[in-house]
């Protein structure tokens, strides 16, 4: 975690905004000399930032597109708390599971946990999610909402629809939303959201929302050469991993906001909006069988409508969906 | 964790429930020499386990009643799986919080973390909860049963039903169990129960189950006086925790095995029947204000069922319920 000298250095040029900011403004900040605040700078340059100095009138720092460190996670999430507090690994086996830990010891709201590289990544139903060194965005948040056990599903589609606008915005990329939790561009697979909790019988401890985004990989595995593709790939150029962790935390914050001020009802209007064309048939296959049929919708329990070939309407709780 | 070979030999003295075993016997479950079964014998009895040798036939141990290490607590649990696997702490923070890790790092069904002593126990609702050092049993017991979220209550009810067992056997004291999760004797509270679980949004991962235990305390703090008593002060005797272990972890995966084969009906009718009897008026505190009336039973999702003065039955999901 960074010193807290660190991050009231990285606060004031936050603020900034790439703008300049006096030697005696960062001085008053950290309640430090002068002479201190140059050491400050040198050793932020040594940590990766790119940092200039006009004589006479201060510094600035511009964000650097490949710099990937927690300082410069940090320095990205212009938010009030979610990334406000972030653990950044080079290696972990998942970030969910020291997310779990996290938790047991008391961390706060918004925590952020953040790997360049999972040995052992997850996806939804405990299965295997690729999570390459340095390609892509492999994080999970742990949010601590008042709410009961039943409406934890719908932090999934919080998630993803903030992960889709964020990818949007930075890459112009249109990405859809494949109920329950993957994001489709081109009909192929860029990112994962898996949703967990730690709960009692009556009351919800924290909700962890592990992301897996696949941002840089130029190539996949044979296995998955038809099924995932990169932002990379579909952009054609390589893609500030940073840039895009610090719009996700903006709107992640930005949605669940929402939620807590407003409810489901708005998330599930914006949701239904990028999701991947109703009206289309799919195939649910589900512990207890096919169904064939139109989506119709998601129920506020995160639930999925569909409507048979014989107009009956079906609630399917879990299911692998692939378009029929 | 204990070694392979101690465990392969605490099982066949388990096995022969305190009666001789031959060195043979040892020297064959062990694959090793008779000089090598001597060896082993001493190592046990510097555990700390009070082993009686008879020339030429063999060996018998008979358990300790105050020996509280993880060796005696695995030659206690005389079980298939509730127990196997068990890791003692001397102290801890709290039992939960070491159990959500082991879940993390894929702990087995049926494991379970328990300590001599909690600086920070924790009840229902993130309550502190007093655990002085070597007076109670203070245990996390991890399940993996494949259930949906809804019925995670619902062993809430099979642990404070196989604890309440486990006391009467044990002690001979009548546990009653106070909905929804804690255990009295004569009107003062001796054991509490805490069901937390790790799930995704559609799926269980796992189940931890807390459950303290007032066993030997002689004195409580002020503040405790009137509610809580320990199972000593009401047997007038010391109790052997370790006795009252190896009971609660058959009794606990007797009725998991009973709930797991035949669901929650024939747990409901148990639970019932230990429960502060029905008919009796009660205050039902709710975060919505106060019910007042007589219990009617528990609903299958583990609700507390109340009927007001003019008839209307309440579903009271969490209170605290004192007699009224």
């Amino acid at each position: 975690m960074l010193s807290s000298n660190r991050r009231k250095l990285l606060d004031v040029f936050r603020a900034a905004d790439g703008k300049l900011v006096s030697g005696q403004e960062i001085a008053d900040a950290l309640e430090c000399s002068r002479t201190a605040v140059w050491k400050h700078i040198e050793e932020l340059k040594k940590a990766g930032f790119e940092i200039e100095a006009k004589r006479g009138s201060g510094y600035s720092i511009q964000p650097s597109e490949e710099l990937f460190t927690e300082e410069m996670l940090y320095f990205r999430a212009k938010t009030e708390f979610i990334g406000q507090q972030v653990a950044f690994y080079k290696e972990v086996a998942s970030t969910q599971i020291i997310a779990h830990q996290l938790v047991g010891e008391g961390a706060v709201d918004g925590t952020v946990v953040i790997a360049d590289q999972q040995t052992a990544g997850k996806g939804r139903l405990a299965r295997p999610w690729d999570s390459q060194k340095g390609t892509g965005i492999w994080m999970s948040t742990i949010l601590r909402p008042n709410i009961p056990m039943q409406q934890v599903p719908q932090l999934t589609f919080i998630a993803s629809l903030a992960v889709a606008e964020a990818i949007d915005n930075v890459t112009g990329l249109d990405a859809q939303i494949k109920w329950p939790n993957d994001l489709y561009i081109d009909k192929r697979k860029v990112c994962g959201v898996l949703t967990e909790m730690q709960a009692e019988a009556e009351r919800v401890h924290a909700i962890i929302i592990g992301t897996g985004i696949n941002v840089n990989q130029l190539e996949f595995p044979e296995e998955l050469r038809d099924k995932a593709t990169s932002l990379a790939i579909l952009a054609g150029k390589t893609i500030s991993r940073g840039a895009l962790y610090g719009e996700i935390v903006v709107q992640l914050e930005k949605y669940y906001q929402l939620f807590l001020d407003q409810g489901f009802a708005p998330i599930k209007l914006l949701w239904e909006a990028r999701a991947i064309p109703f009206q289309e048939k799919i195939v649910a296959k589900t512990l207890q069988g096919e169904i064939r049929g139109t989506v119709k919708g998601i129920s506020d329990e995160g639930v999925l409508i569909v409507r048979d070939a014989v107009g009956v309407e079906h609630a399917i709780f879990s299911a692998d969906i692939s378009l029929g």
